[in-house]
Order: structure tokens, then sequence, then C-alpha cells
């Protein structure tokens, strides 16, 4: 079956909403059982540099990584967040999946309604599909912003 | 006749240039003749607080909104807009019409060029068929950022 | 055969692609032998003054609007741009070719990872198909905001 850019569009769509919506048990869903999911500059990508900002290597961690969220143990500032995802391509399909490319920018607002610019960057994905379901197996969050002024707690 | 992804997206882009290219009497074709505008904070819709920061509940007074700027008796500053409408996704498609949502942004520009962020925020709306032509049969602006520093004088 | 509005997202997708990853040398490749790139400011469109902040009136012009980035005889602060092309339409197929529009937004980032608006505007274009390719006839891109405040080194 042929992935359709729809769907990654879709896909990348339904999974910034759920963030929006702060729905942040339904996040590793969208991750498959063998996934990666990290946070780069794009000075550091450009250089071939590999430290992350943020990174699970593995399908747990990735639900840890919202876990505290849930729970409550992690204290942070509250912001609204926001994610408009555009110029979404597919780069290549192959053995191991669809690759796919998109610019992202989350803009955060705080409580008292105060928007200012929180992320610019791009996902570089790696899709794959299991039992007709279109799940990540890689996302690479590459940002031109990693002067980030409050803490990453909420995914990207 | 099913309402497509594309035929929202579109409807909405035309909807956006209308109001960015300040052609404001073309703005109540979009909607039904039995029909809600209504601008909410994203605060008030998840406390479920209904007061709108602006409404309108009939054809007539969506007509009403924009004519105060065609004939120039609204003062206000003039500012160019652009809509940034992404995301937009059909969240059901019901009796009653199609339900779908997008994220906006609206930045605006001095006259002397300067731009900054007016609004972040989210369309929710209902669709419905007439004639063959769609139409707005409800609209929900639901706004992150609800501090706005200039007058919320055009229609978002 | 009709030109998708799809083709030319994906076309502006790849156009902007190629000017964010810094790989100017495949920018002109974007337009047709016979073509006028310009950068004009909605203030000047508005009142029909043609006066242009950047223009290329030729193939030739387009190339060696790029060519002195890459040969690095300018001299220019460097920064990470990112486009954000949203609300793409086809205005109409006529004889000529394809116009359509779409709104674009660019963001900066210095290379210490501070982000901020640089361009709000659209792009009013006129597309051709030579060998059953899509090529740029003609590209205006109107913007908002003009108070520019890096130099207009790398095109838009």
């Amino acid at each position: 079956m042929t992935v359709q850019l729809s769907d990654i569009e879709q896909f990348n769509y339904s999974c910034a909403q759920v963030l929006n919506a702060e729905e942040f048990s339904k996040w590793p869903a969208f991750f498959a059982p063998q996934c990666t999911y990290e946070v780069l500059s794009r000075e550091n990508v450009e250089q071939s540099l590999p430290a992350p900002l943020m990174s699970c290597y593995s399908h747990g961690m990735v639900e840890d990584r919202v876990a505290m969220l849930l729970k409550g143990t992690l204290t942070y500032r509250r912001m609204y967040l926001k994610h408009y995802i555009t110029n979404t391509q597919i780069v290549s399909q192959e053995d191991a999946g669809t690759y796919a490319r998109a610019n992202v920018m989350v803009l955060q607002s705080t409580l008292e309604g105060v928007s200012s610019i929180y992320v610019v960057g791009s996902y570089e994905d790696l899709f794959v599909e299991l039992d007709g379901k279109l799940l990540l197996s890689s996302r690479k969050v590459v940002l031109d912003s990693f002067g980030i002024d409050t803490m990453l707690a909420v995914p990207i």
C-alpha cells in the first residue's frame, strides 16, 4: 500500500492536536513499537554533532516522556501551545518506510493570552505501516530556534 | 455529496482572502442563512464559560459586523492582516453537517511595514451544503491569544 | 494537461526548501527561460506604484541573484530561514498559464537560535509547463512587512 501525502499530513495534524489539547496519554500511540524521537538543533545537525536536546530511543522512553506530564511530577510553567505544520513533503518511499519532512512552528501563549514564537523547525520523519496503520518509526525535530526560553517540558 | 477536506481548505482560504484584501462586503456570503459566528478565549471554552469576545447569532448580525467597516462609521487603526491556516481536519460528518477544525494564525502589519502576531487560535466549524454550495452554519474562533492589543475591528 | 493544486503546493515547498537549505544554485531551475521575479511592498501594489524592492527580469538576472551568494562576494549576516507557505489557491487557468497565490511567512533565526518574523507576504505567481515540468513564468512576492531589518540578501 502506498502512503499518500494527505495521510502524512493528517497524521501530523492529529499528533499535534493531541499535544495542543494536552491529551498527553495519547501521544505514544503515534509511535511504532520500535521507535526513536529526538529534538536536535540545526547547528548540530549541520555539523554532524549528534547530541540531542531531548531523545527517546524506545517506545518505553516515549511513554515516560509524557508520563511525568500526566502524573504532575514535573513542575513547569503551563503554556498554551499551537502547532502550525506546513510544507509537508514525501522525500522517498523505501523498504524501511516512507521518509517525509515538514516545517513546523509552535506558538506559545501564556494563560494571560500573550503569544510568542516557541519553536521554529522541521520534522524529519520515517513512517512505517503496521496492520494498515501509519506510525512513526523515527522523528527528528530539527530546531532553527534552540534558544528555548521555557523548559522543553512538552514534546514538539 | 460528501464534503472533501480540500473543499474545506479552499473555503477557508477564500474566506480569509476576502478579509485580508479588505473586501468585507463579500464576507457574509460565506455564512448560511441560519448561522452563528463567535470569537471565544480558549480559557473560557475550557471552563465552559460561554461569554464570547465577539458574537453574531444571525446572518443579519454577520452582515452588520462588517457593515460598519464598509461605511467607515467605525474608526480603528488600519492594519494589514494575513491569515495562515494550517492543520485543517474534518472531525466528523453528521446529519447536521460537517464538523471541521483548523489552526489559524493572523499576523498584522502596520502601514509602516512592522509585523507582529495578532491572533493565535483555531477554527471550530460546522459546514452545511445549500444548493451544492458549502456554507458556514457555525464558526467558533477559539483564541489562545486573547490579549488583543488592537481593537477586534475586523473579523478573524 | 491540467495543473493540480497539489502540484503548485509541492513546487512551492521544493523551491522554499532549496532556499532554506541554502542550496542556492538550485533556485534558478524553478524559473522558466523567460521569467520575472519581483519583491514588492503591498503599499506600492495597492497604489499601482511599480517600483520593486528587488527584481529580476530575465533568467540570467535570476541566476545572478543567487550567484553572489554562492561566490561569497556578498557579505551579509547569515541567518537560518524557514518558509511557512499556506492558503495556496489556483486563481485561474488561462492560455498564458496557471495563476496561483499563497500566503508566505518566513521566520529567521540567528545562529544563536533566536527567532523572529522576517517576512509576511504572499506569492502572486504565473506558472507555465515546459516539457511536462512546472516552472515559474512570473513570481511577485508582495510584502505586508517591508520594514526588513536585515538586508534582503536571500530571495524569498
